[in-house]
This record gives structure tokens, sequence and C-alpha cells, in this order.
């Protein structure tokens, strides 16, 4: 284990929360260099690392990379599960069978999937710093429409797709630029069942025997498109203490949050939040239990929120532990002291840390009205109140509107409403997950709420949705178009029923919305802004912003770890896998019954395995959700390994980074070669990944 | 999980603290037969229960069992390793290589071995609760000379070897007489790095691939001892949810202290227990490192340090549990409250709880002295102490005398002094622990305290040592012999330097034992026997005594339980062996050199394995330190596993019994005669074993 930490200079010694060696999530603009080479002995050069960046690919909601010439793009099988999930018949169940194309034209196309590659990265900070304006809201007002301006200007000149980055909780200001890829296919998708083996309960465990990988090709103009950089296959293979460099997407930390900010997720907002996801769950498990179809349409959602629930819990974990909550204490005394120690400092920032408890405690006030006053309920709904809102806002000065309604989110918000739907549309799914958030409203706030009477106008919740969704065409594009084009008047005209439910929600939302943001958002972002000001004049680039789901760089190493009372073992093995099959001695009654079975491909075929090939292992990366799916490579810029989650220890790293035990679990890159090899039977791929 | 708790009486109910389905250490004359009827739908005969106990044997600090109809007996590898480090020599390295022996002449007598089997139980208590006498203090000294007085009818009517039991604190005294076995002899002991796979890091966890098992043969009269009752060998095997059942002898537990006792041990006994053992190891660790001879000499002190310092980090662990304590604490809350709602229980017990914190507080202020005024630090002293004092306490008498020179226990006391000794003697070691004895003396009570002054006369702790033991010749059965047999004039004529340094001891030791016994242990004593006296009153054998290193019976099932963020297997196979090896990757660097590796003779003949096998399993039975070593039988009373550890869920259970995830761990019956087949290439002994 590293724990070494680079020896920063004396001043910020004084002031800085020591960095352990592998903390970090490091943009590619601002590399440790130094502590890279005091802790890894490693100087990577500036092509080393444009080679990683650009083989490196955002996923919705996940990471991958380019593994060959030909195009192939590797991630997880759980980033893609969703869409394999939607390719799947009631006769061609992908996620229980698995899925290798036989050739490059059995390669299945995935609806909607779009994969982005960072191509250019601006830093606008200064530019926006000049957005001129009398009062502090008028200033930050400025500075959002410049911003907008800035990337409309940079995707009209390049062609790319552009998205505003804020870095350093207002530190920093980028726009980012990515290539888009649209047409993707996949070519391997194992069963299910070994690629999630331990089903849930695995879930952010280690020692993990999880074969999480999916093969997809991008296409351009119909052919295999051939990318400038892809990763190439590692030869050799990792052993303990080797270092590892991970490329990804971590998609939100919150490390840089106040005590009291972390105080009230801990006794409030987190618990809060459990329960609305155990409520959603128990929602969609009800539709799912109707049958097959069902299943099918809400099982990635089902997915998705039982990963959310454990990694919400562990989050929690790390709020309640005492020493990591000291460590932030600490961190955050010295910064405090550093502030009160800087006339400028203090005037700025000096009181905020008071003003940041003051609007927690009136969230806490809000928290019943917003947790059902909105629209999430219903895509429907939520499609109907933006239709609503639209010619509202767009009637008045820019600078008057609701944020996403400015020129700039205008145009994005359009495409998204008329794109095509990724999920085939389903009634009784709207109905049923609308009823549930009516009723959820009518127990929060009570049945005498004007609210609830106003959205249930006197009928059942079950018979407002069906009444609301069954009186409604906003699942037809076309029909969105219609009355985007049309604007007011087709509005007005609209005799849609979800439209008007949304202009009953409209006002309760809009007046919820302008108590919190008086109340608490703004006073939360204003005094974390003038925190991170503070904050960014101390310490500089020389830490690391908080992640944004935006591409960043990791370094470890493969290291064993403290955990269950003894050292857990850096590697596992084929001989894990089939020990923990075994191990379960064919009587998983009771439990999922996939959970650690393993498919009649594999039992077939078990004996041609070499059970010693390593296939996961850990390392102490510093990453999060998000970074699913991003490659590991190893000092010579080689695919060693393929990110897939962290452990249990690594999910307080959400708030603070404890290097002793928190690790990175990956799919070791050989492990794939040996599957692709002896049980997928596919000398094509492997002989395509390895350049043979 | 069973976790069904048989419901008892209302009257019960509501003063009863709940047991589990599988809690409970029970004594063979109190079987909870409706519960394990409820439990497991079993009702086992008396001959059943009779086969299985007579099966059984005691050794010292474990437990073991006859295995066949020719004596062989079956228990850990870690109940005798320091046996069995004790037969190698430099030239044949018994614990690194393994031993089998070829055939019955190869056989090895293990030196000082004694195996103790229960085969009579008396209940003395009602004999014992009419001693008479007019105190408190004199009734108790009046029992106390009762019991030994019953003991020696009973040794001396029956031949036994004779103990005095006292169970539920008091509630019950009996004797157990026992058979004992001194001929016992070295059949089977795999290699340690098999036995002990994983060192100190892997005891007390789970999942496991320990091959903790050692086959001995008991012989009388020169030939195999053919034993009355032996268990068969499983023919088919455990499966996830059957039934289990133990019987072995668990060391101690201290379910029925009250709340101050666990809090005082929480926060300063435990700790200071923890500290004193670190000590203890550091300057035996020290020694080792002298050489092959002197790790021969002392490792296996050092394995039984380390192993119960695990368990004490365990224990501790168990206090500071909020919702373990919660439990304690309701239960006596229960207890108080049942206590105080009768009038003469109240009179009896009302005020001891109140009264045993006091005496907890006295404890505070002694524990200085108690540290370090004491003979334990050196064998030669430890002696010399009881050939001073023999003569003193036999000149008075008997009910004046300290306890263990009471008539009854004098004899014994000789017997052990004169005994050959079981490790040889070394003059280095003695001088080495003794040194490090009076500067812990020095280091804790200050130079100028009168004892250490007296101890050290004036030199250092080292001289002081080296003086008293080269100035020796107690380590000579003959020469304690002779100073025994000549008594008083004896010693006064004797030069021994150790004498002189223990007649130094003597007063110093004495009057702390006083003090202590009149603020702390008297009234300790005094008033956890009012309480029991009162729990026993009003829940009699409704629920089980505290472990007493005597025979008991535990039922349980083969089940899964909740850690490390899963589902822990029940089961684990030869694969899990080969993935820890291989997980370590061959780069077990910084660790014990025999952590995670394989012998020589295991990688040779690997692949002649069934790797499916199982190997190591657990199960709900309620077992501690001592039980290691005990049979796990089925309910036909076959042999279906070895018990041979806790898992660190299991350590809590000195204090409270938690059935989520306590779990008792074995070696699978099926692993043993694998290994014998296959890598030790033994089918005479698998044949003896399944009676082919």
């Amino acid at each position: 284990m590293r724990l070494t930490a680079v020896a920063p200079s004396l001043a910020l010694l004084l002031a800085l929360p020591a960095l352990r060696a592998d903390e970090g999530m490091w943009t590619f603009d601002n590399l440790p260099l130094a502590q890279l080479k005091a802790a890894h002995g490693f100087e990577p050069t500036r092509e080393w690392l444009d080679h990683l960046r650009l083989a490196s690919l955002r996923f919705p909601g996940g990471s991958g990379s380019f593994v060959s010439a030909d195009g192939l793009v590797l991630t997880n099988h759980h980033v893609v599960r969703g869409l394999v999930q939607r390719l799947s018949t009631r006769e061609r169940d992908l996620l229980k069978d698995g899925f290798v194309a036989a050739d490059r034209g059995a390669e299945l196309k995935v609806p909607g999937l779009e994969l982005m590659q960072l191509v250019q990265a601006v830093d606008i900070t200064a530019r926006v710093a000049q957005a001129p304006g009398r009062t502090e809201a008028e200033v930050l007002r400025a500075r959002e429409l410049e911003s907008q301006k800035a990337r409309e200007e940079l995707r009209v000149r390049t062609g790319l797709t552009v998205e505003i980055v804020s870095l350093y909780q207002g530190g920093q200001t980028w726009l980012y630029g990515y290539r888009k890829f649209t047409d993707v296919r996949l070519v391997v998708a194992p069963e299910l069942a070994v690629a999630r083996f331990g089903g849930d309960y695995d879930n952010f465990t280690y020692p993990r025997h999880h074969l999480d990988f999916a093969l997809l090709r991008v296409y351009e103009q119909g052919r295999p498109y051939r990318p400038e950089h892809h990763l190439a296959w590692t030869r050799g293979g990792l052993k303990a203490g080797d270092s590892t460099f991970v490329s990804g997407h971590p998609g939100s930390t919150s490390r840089l949050w106040t005590l009291s900010q972390m105080r009230h997720a801990r006794d409030a907002g987190t618990p809060r939040q459990i329960k609305t996801m155990e409520r959603r769950r128990a929602a969609l498990e009800a539709f799912a239990a109707r049958g097959f179809e069902a299943r099918a349409l809400v099982g990635g959602q089902i997915y998705s929120l039982d990963n959310g629930l454990k990694a919400t819990r562990g989050y929690l974990a790390g709020l309640k532990d005492a020493e990591g909550m000291a460590q932030v204490e600490a961190a955050e005394r010295r910064l405090v002291a550093a502030v009160a120690a800087d006339p400028r400092l203090k005037a700025e920032a000096g009181g905020s840390w008071e003003r940041i408890e003051g609007a927690l405690r009136e969230s806490e006030a809000l928290a019943p009205e917003t947790q059902v006053v909105h629209a999430r309920s219903s895509e429907l709904l939520a499609t109907a109140l933006n239709l609503v809102r639209i010619p509202a806002e767009v009637a008045k000065p820019e600078k008057d509107r609701l944020p996403e309604f400015s020129d700039g989110g205008l145009q994005a918000l359009r495409e998204r409403l008329i794109k095509p739907r990724p999920v085939p549309f389903d009634a009784a799914l709207e109905v049923h997950l609308l009823t549930d958030g009516l009723k959820e409203a009518q127990e929060v706030l009570g049945a005498d709420h004007p609210f609830v009477k106003a959205m249930l106008g006197g009928a059942t919740p079950e018979a407002a949705a069906r009444k609301a969704v069954e009186g409604s065409r906003l699942q037809d594009p076309d029909e969105v178009r219609r009355l985007l084009d049309g604007g007011a008047p087709a509005l007005a005209a609209s005799g849609d029923a979800m439209i008007a439910l949304a202009r009953i929600l409209d006002p309760f939302q809009r007046d919820l919305r302008t108590r919190t943001e008086a109340r608490v958002e703004g006073p939360l972002r204003d005094h974390a802004a003038r925190i991170a000001r503070a904050r960014f004049a101390l310490y500089g680039t020389s830490t690391y912003p908080d992640a944004t789901f935006t591409l960043r760089f990791s370094a470890g190493a493969v290291a064993a770890y403290p955990a269950n009372g003894t050292l857990i073992q850096p590697f596992t093995t084929f001989h894990g896998l089939m020990d923990r099959f075994e191990g379960w001695g064919g009587t998983a009654s009771g439990l999922d019954r996939d959970t650690w079975r393993l498919p009649a491909r594999w039992l077939a075929r078990r004996d041609t395995l070499t059970l010693t090939t390593p296939y996961n292992f850990v390392s102490t990366n510093d990453i999060i959700g998000g970074n699913s799916g991003s490659p590991v490579v190893d000092k010579r810029g080689e695919l060693v390994g393929l990110a897939f989650d962290g452990n249990l220890e690594s999910l307080p790293a959400r708030y603070y980074y404890d290097g002793r035990a928190n690790r990175t679990v990956s799919v070791d890159a050989r492990a794939i070669l040996e599957v692709l090899a002896k049980i997928y039977e596919a000398p094509r791929l492997v002989a395509e990944l390895t350049g043979k």
C-alpha cells in the first residue's frame, strides 16, 4: 500500500489538507506531475496523456475507451445493461443468454446510444469574470449568460457538442467540446449471471468475481470507425504493487462541502434520499412483477436504483464514520483559520459557514414540499411542464427567465423534447408511477393541502393519473414538435390532459422554486462560492476539483487492503469464481434465482479455462460512480484492466478520501481475453484486441 | 439463517432475555430439548447423547474426539501446535513439513499430553448448601471445604480425576469425574502453511481455508486403545441449512456479567489486558529472534498470544458495539426490575449492582500493583513462591489458609510442582522474561516504590533476574521434590536465589491479595453470587451457565451470514484455497514468509485434488475458545466437521450472543478424507476413519 504523501511546500503544509499519494481526480490540464513522479516514479509525456485522453469515451452515466483500430469500444456490462435489456425480446434474452456477434454483420445497433470524446477544453474563467453587473445577483446572471454565449460560439465554430464545466465550485469555468458518436453497435455482452455474479449482494464488495465488460463498435457512415487513438491491449499483465492509471468520468463528489453540509446530509438529507429511492424502487418492482415485458421495461431502472441505494448507504456510512469526519473537521478548521487570518478573505467568506448552516435549516422547513411538488414522477408531466413554460419564459427578457430557459439552454431543451424515445412508451407504467407520485404527495402534505387538492381535483390518485395519461398525446414526438412550433396559441388551443395537469403544477412549483432559491439555494450557492473562492485563493490548483462527470485522471497501484479481519488479496482468479459458485452448494434457495449461479455455457466449458488466470483486482485509484467502464492502463499506456466498481470502503470518498482501504475494483484484461477465447469462442475478437 | 426463537412460557417471556434458537452452551444434563425440537426438528435419544459425550475429549486448552475403533483422536492442528513444535528438531521440522506416520510403529509419542474424558457428573449443590457457618464469609469458606471433601471422596472411590465445577456463578456445584489418557501419539499433522493458511491475518475470519486438523492415537499398555465410543465418519456430507451439533469445552464467557462489569472491561480492564499481552508478545518475539531453537521454544506461546490478542480485540469490539450493549442493558433492566419486584430477592440482591460498581472503582486504584506484583513473569519464581508458602500455609488451620492451599488443593499443587517439564528448561529465556517483568514493575510503580526497591536490591532488572535464575536449581523436579518433602527446615536451609526472591515477593503479594480480596474480589464474588442466585431463582435452568471449560452441547445449522457488504457463502472449497494462493500473485513480500503459501507437496499434487470438495464451512453453533477441536456431528451423530474457530462476529459472544452473524468455522470432514487420500497418500487412515 502506498501511503507516502508528496511533500508540498511549507506554506501549503500549514494550510492544505495533506493529499494522500493516490488521492485526486485530476483534470488532464492540471496533473500532479511531481506527485506522480514521487509516488509512482512516472513522468508521463504529453503524447502519453493525449493518447489516453483521446482513447477515452463518455457513456450516458459511465465511461469507456477505444480498444481496437476498427473502433471496438470497451465498457462495463452494467453501463449498457439497460440498453442490452431493451435489445432483448422474449425469444432472445440477451441478459440471460449473453450475446456474441458471429461477425461484424451481426453486430446489433444500439438505438439512442451516444458516445462522447473530449477533443477540446477551453478555459473561459477570465472572459466570464469580466461580465458586468451592479449587484451580486446581476453579476452572477451576467456570468451565466456570458458562459452560454461562449458555448454557443464554440459550438458554431467547431461543430462540437459543447458543455460548460464549472470547476472548483466556480473557481474555474471551462468549455469542453465533445465529438459525438451516434452509431454504436453491440459486439459482446456476457450473460448477466457472470457479469453481475453475486448480484446486488456482491455489488460494491471485494473479493469480487464479476465479468463486468461489454464490447461495442463505433460506426460512421455504415463502416467501422477507425479512431486516431485506441488503447493497446497489455501483452504482459499486472502484479501487486504495479502502478495503474484510470481515465474516466467520475460523476459527483462533495469533498469541498462544509462540515455542516455533511452533517446535514448525514442527519437529514441522505436518510430522506434513501427513503425516496426505496419508495421509487418499490413502485418499479410492483410494476415489474406484472410480467416479462414489464420487467424488461423497468429492469434497468431497478438495477440502477439498487446500485444507487447501496452506494448511498455507503456514503451515509462515511458520514457516520467518526474518524473520517474528524479529518473533514480538521481540514475545515484549517481553512476557517486561514480565511480568518486574511482580512480580504475574511470579508469575503468569514461569515459564510454560519450562513450555510442557516440555509440548511431553511431547507428542512421546505423539505416536505420539495419532496413532492415536482414533475419527476411522470415523464409526460415533465414534458408538459416544459411545454407550458417555454412560451411564458421566452416572452420575458432573458435575464428574468428561469435559468434553463436562457437562449443557450433553450435550444438543447427543444432538442431533448423532440428526440426519438430510447425506451418504448408504456402508458400503464406512466399511470403507475404518476399514481404513486400523487399518493406520495397526499401522504406527505396531507389530503387538504392546496397542492394536493388542485392536482387531484377530487379524484383518487389513480383516477387522476389515468385521466392525465390517457388524455395525453405527448408520448408522440410529432405532437410535441407541433406544440413547440405553434407556440402560445397552439398550447392554448390544446386540450391535452397532461398539459392541463402541468398548468396546475406550474404555479405551485414556481412558488416553491422562488422560496427555495431565496432561502436555500441562493445562499448556499453564494456562500459555497465565497468559500470556494477563498479556498482557491489559498490553495489554487494545487488540489483537484470535485467530480463533475467530466474526464479525469487518477493514479494508483494494485494493493491489498485490510478488511473483514484480514488482508484482502489484490487479485481474484477464476478459481475464486468457482469457489463462490460451489460454496453455495447449489442451494441458494430464497435468494435471487441467478445469484452466484453460472450459465450453462460456462458449466459446459469450465474445464477449458485456465483457472489461475487473474480475474478481478483492486488498486488505490480514486474513482467514483461515472468512472464505471474506465480503462485502467499501465505506465506503457497499455490496457491492463477495466474499472467497474469501488469497494464498500471507497463509498465514503464521496466526502473524503481514505487511502487505507479505498479501492477501485477492475476486471483484469487477461480475464477478458481468456473468456473470449475459451468460453465465447471468439478468436476473431481476441486477434483484433491484441492487434494480431 | 435460523432466528426463530422457541416460545417460552408467558412468565418467562416477561423476565427472561429471549434466547436465540441456537444460543447456548448447554450442559449435557440440561439440554433444551423443546428448543432442539422446534428449531431443528430433532429429539436426540439418551444413547445418542451418551455416545457423543463419551466420544468427546478434553485437550489442554482445547477439545477433541475419538474417531476410530482403534483410538484415533481428531483435534485441531492449532490445539497441538506447541506439542508438534516440541517434537521438531532442526533436521525434522514437523511444523514446516508436516507429519504423517508411515505406520503405527512410526506414531510419535507426545510427552506430557493428557486427554480427559468426562465419564461422571455429580450434582453436589444440595450437599454443599448445608455447610454450616455463622457469618457469610464462614459459610462461603465452609462450602468450599465441603466441595473439596466431596471431590476427594469421589476421587478415592472411583480413581477418576475429579474437578469441582461451579455453574450459574454458584447456582449449582458439580463434581466432574474424568478418565485420563496419558499415552497419546501423533499420527498426522499437516504443514503449518496449510493448517494456518493466511496465518494470523486470517485467524478468526471467514471465508477461510484452513486445514486445521491433526490426528493422534491413544494408547494403553503400549497398544492402541479401543474406545467404547467413537464417532463414525459421515458417508454423505453437509449442505446449507443442515443441522450441526458441537460437543466440546468452551473455555470462558461472561454473559452473566453486570452492565457495569462490561463497561469497566470496555473502558479499563480489556485495554489494559491488551497492553499487557502486547508487552509479553514483544518480549517473547525479541527472544525468538535469537534463532531456531529460541523460536522453537517460544513459538507456541507467541501463536497463542497472537490468537489471544486478536480475540481480545474482538471482545473489545463487542463491548463497544452499541446495539449489542443495548441488548445487555435491556436484559439487565428486566432482571433489576424482577428483583426489585420480589421483596426476598430485593433484600438479597437489590443493592448488589451498586456494590459491584464500587468494587470496580476500587480495582482501578489497585490496578498498577495488580499489574506487576506477581510471579507470572518467571516460571521458577512461581515455583519458588509456592515452595515458600506451602509450609507456612500448612501450619495454619485449613480455614485460614489461602484457598489454593486447602487440603484438597494441596495434593494437586504438589503433583503439578514435581511433574516432568513438558518444555525443556531454558535459563536464557527465564532471565529474559524475568528481566522484562522487573522492568515493567519499575516502569509501572516507579523506581522508588518499596516493592521495586526490594525486588531489585539495588541491581538492574537484568542483573537481578540473572542472579536469581543462575542461583537457582528449581528447574530440576528432584530438587523441588526434595524441598517439598523436607518442609520448612529444608526450605530454611536452602540457599536457592529464586527462593530468596520469592521470600521478598511473598509479603507484598499477600498484602496486595488481602487488599484486593477485601475491596474488590470479595465484594465482586459476593454480589455477583447474590445476583446469580436471584437470577437462578427467577430463571432456573431454563437458561444455560457461562462457559467453564467443561463439556457443553451446542446446536446450530450451516448458514450464510451478512458481512463485508454481502452474504458470505456457507462453504469454501479447495478452489478457494487455490484462489487465495494465486490471488497474492506470488508476491507476498513484506508479509510472513509462509502466509498464503502452499507447501511443495501441495503444489506437486494439486492436480490430483477434486477442487470442488467442501473445505471449511460456517454454522450457527454457539462456541468459544476451548471448543477448538470439537467434533461437529449431524443428526445421525456422524462426524461431519471439525470446529476450529469462530468468525470475527462471534467474538462479542464472550458477552452476548447475536445469531445474525455469529458463526462457528469448521473443517469439512470430506476435506480431511480428500487430503489424506490425495495429498498425504494415507489410504490406511482413510480406511480406518471410514471403517472400511
